[in-house]
């Protein structure tokens, strides 16, 4: 017979204790900064309609990465490769009941059908967070607030910028100074954004293709180039009187040193309405996005006549891991079992048990043996599974009621009363 | 244009913040008692080979309840209906360099393609405990604590019992006395399993067309309804000595009121090797097995020449959720929000955001209104949001550098000077 492999599909991991404990970690993490901005958590099925991302998921993803296929009963079913439809549909089932502005965040695993690679992956986890309802700019300068506290919250704070534009102010620019219309400005637009994946000169025969002229190419240029003050200046416009009063809001919650006015952020036009933003990894070695979002309109108008705008964003798990890494962010590696009671022989086996259950009672990792052995026996295998303290049976300590406690990694050892071991150990680990 | 449905795929659930409290609150504390025995957490791909099920998953689930599909590489995929194989393949990819006995856990979503009713879902999560390695019957009992001590830790000591087996015992059974071979065995056990669903004419007339004389048949009945005692003086063999040795096991650790012989636990015989077991809602109105588990021998078997015997169980989320409910077991409500500060006029948002900021850095979830309203308007937002504590600002207050706190509970209402706002707060909520 021929054995089966032991590797994960590809694309996607497996999560061994050791990376369970940072996966747990980083989302606790998370959870923390969020649900201190009054965030609720939500999530939905691993399954939807499929009709659920044609309708208004990207066409790439949905014709090239979506995994789907019939169920028994014919329905084309897919697996969610992005969790805004799940929560537009969510959103749209109550609306009614449910106060605005809603702020709810989920962490959900997603698929997508990719060629793995760095930063990549064919499943991923991806904090969402979105405002739902509310004046917009007070809701995209907490939103932005809530992703720069999630950095900072990691020790990021002088390692991460966000990079803010504002969908408006774009358009302003190619309809009223370029003359261009919205299909021709999308694909400008697209040229912009994979602009680093082609030669200058590639670049400026696609602008000439598509009928920009040397005088717009340089005022795209420009515009491209331009401080917020020249924004202000030369392209008074609805969109950057918006952004002028975020920026203003951005102050006044004091994160003004972390974010900065970029032209150039675009994140595909054809989804969002409003602001848009990108988190930057600032550090020289690392310069690039990391994860970001923006706001949109009319979140709900797939399934109903209701309308509702929201701010939101999403960020991966494998992008986050890989900033903490470089950066040196990491949790140091603990013990993962406070104490270690180990068990001589059987006829101490009840004494090891109620030793174990009183530690554990006061929440304490406790980790008894599943097998009988000696000294030296018990200290290998407490030293084998990262373990703090080890109890030990001392013939001499027994008959004066003691116990022998080892810390492991200084190689301490105290004779404890058998009454005082929850004490010792409270006060060794907790400092109390 | 036809509208999309609000609704979740049949057989699913969205979890809305108020069920996701819940299942967090329900998945945190599970997670606390096992880690309390030194379990550590691990997670693999929602998808697998699908041949990883072929080989050991049972029939009907993989014939009628795997949800499958071709991937774009043609590779036969599936959605997980179980976790033990993902346990057994991540455990052979890493045998030699895990320390035994393993003891992990993990809380996946499963899949499986049934009918929905009460307790069954298509999409459910799964606690899933194991211990691989070891001496069985320490592993066998421990596991069963870990079992007890999830059922007490909600508030279920009096509600709950184990139901144990022993797979040798019920062997021995079959081929002594009935001297029944294998497939006829395999064949009764079913029946029995299933006995609750047929009348028992038609149980008997089934034992009879597999060959069981009146004889065999009162034996049968004596079998199933025999104490341990008399079981130990009828049946001495292994599996009666182990049993009796695990009993005590689990005498030492506390649990003998909670832990029964029950020898018509089955638990279809084709999988389990030793010590099987149920646990019972033992409250009359509700009296039936609501999870369970047991021995099983060479897990990784399909991946390699290793061989590694295990115990575990796992726990669905809608079976405990059931339990918690008919017990009134259930968390109480609470507001999700501590402190609502509210926003008057947009001068005062600085002040504002500072007050808030001030609260998060304690850990305290605080919303700050993404509008501009009076005192009235504020205190409604803040009802609707199920919110504690209400920051105002009093035009008298103001000038005197205080602030107004209103608890929304119980209407009380105090100023508050703004320097000793966390404070204040800090000692209503937690006390100190």
């Amino acid at each position: 017979m021929a054995f089966l492999s032991t590797k994960p599909y590809k694309g996607t991991r497996d999560f061994y204790p050791s990376d369970m404990r940072i996966r747990n970690w980083m989302f606790q993490k998370l959870r923390e900064t969020i649900q201190s901005f009054g965030y609720q958590e939500y999530d939905g099925p691993m399954l939807e309609s499929f009709d659920l991302y044609a309708a208004k998921t990207g066409e790439e993803i949905v014709e090239q990465q979506l995994y789907w296929f019939l169920d028994k009963a014919n329905r084309k079913m897919a697996i969610r490769p992005e969790m805004t439809p799940t929560l537009a549909r969510m959103v749209s089932g109550k609306i009614h009941e449910t106060p605005q502005p809603i702020r709810w965040y989920s962490v959900p695993n997603l698929w997508r059908y990719e060629r793995p690679q760095r930063g990549r992956l064919r499943e991923h986890w991806q904090l969402n967070v979105d405002v739902l309802g509310g004046d917009p700019l007070m809701a995209d300068a907490e939103v932005l607030m809530v992703a720069l506290e999630i950095m900072n919250s990691f020790g990021g704070q002088d390692k991460a910028v966000i990079r803010i534009n504002h969908r408006k102010l774009v358009d302003f620019f190619f309809s009223e100074h370029l003359k261009l219309n919205s299909e021709i400005s999308l694909r400008v637009t697209k040229l912009i954004d994979a602009k680093n994946k082609v030669s200058e000169e590639v670049f400026q025969k696609s602008l000439a293709e598509l009928g920009l002229d040397q005088d717009k190419v340089n005022k795209l240029d420009q515009f491209f180039n331009a401080s917020f003050e020249q924004i202000q200046k030369d392209f008074d416009c609805p969109g950057a009187r918006e952004l002028a009063e975020l920026l203003d809001y951005l102050k006044q919650s004091g994160a003004e040193k972390q974010v900065v006015f970029d032209s150039s952020i675009l994140r595909g036009l054809d989804y969002y309405t409003g602001t848009v933003f990108e988190v930057y990894d600032c550090s020289p070695e690392n310069n690039r996005a990391m994860f970001g979002g923006g706001r949109y309109d009319n979140l709900v108008g797939l399934f109903g006549k209701n309308k509702l705008s929201g701010v939101g964003f999403g960020m991966g798990d494998v992008t986050l891991r890989n900033f903490l890494e470089t950066h040196q962010l990491m949790p140091s590696e603990e013990p993962s079992v406070d104490v270690f009671v180990s068990l001589p022989h059987l006829d101490l086996r009840e004494k090891a048990e109620n030793l174990a259950k009183s530690l554990r009672s006061k929440s304490f990792k406790v980790m008894t043996p599943l097998e009988v052995g000696g000294f030296k026996n018990q200290l290998k295998l407490a030293n084998k599974h990262g373990v703090r303290f080890v109890v030990l049976f001392g013939e001499d300590e027994l008959k004066k009621g003691q116990l022998l406690v080892k810390e492991l990694q200084t190689g301490n050892q105290e004779a404890v009363n058998e009454d005082q071991l929850v004490d010792y150990v409270t006060k060794k680990i907790r400092g109390v």
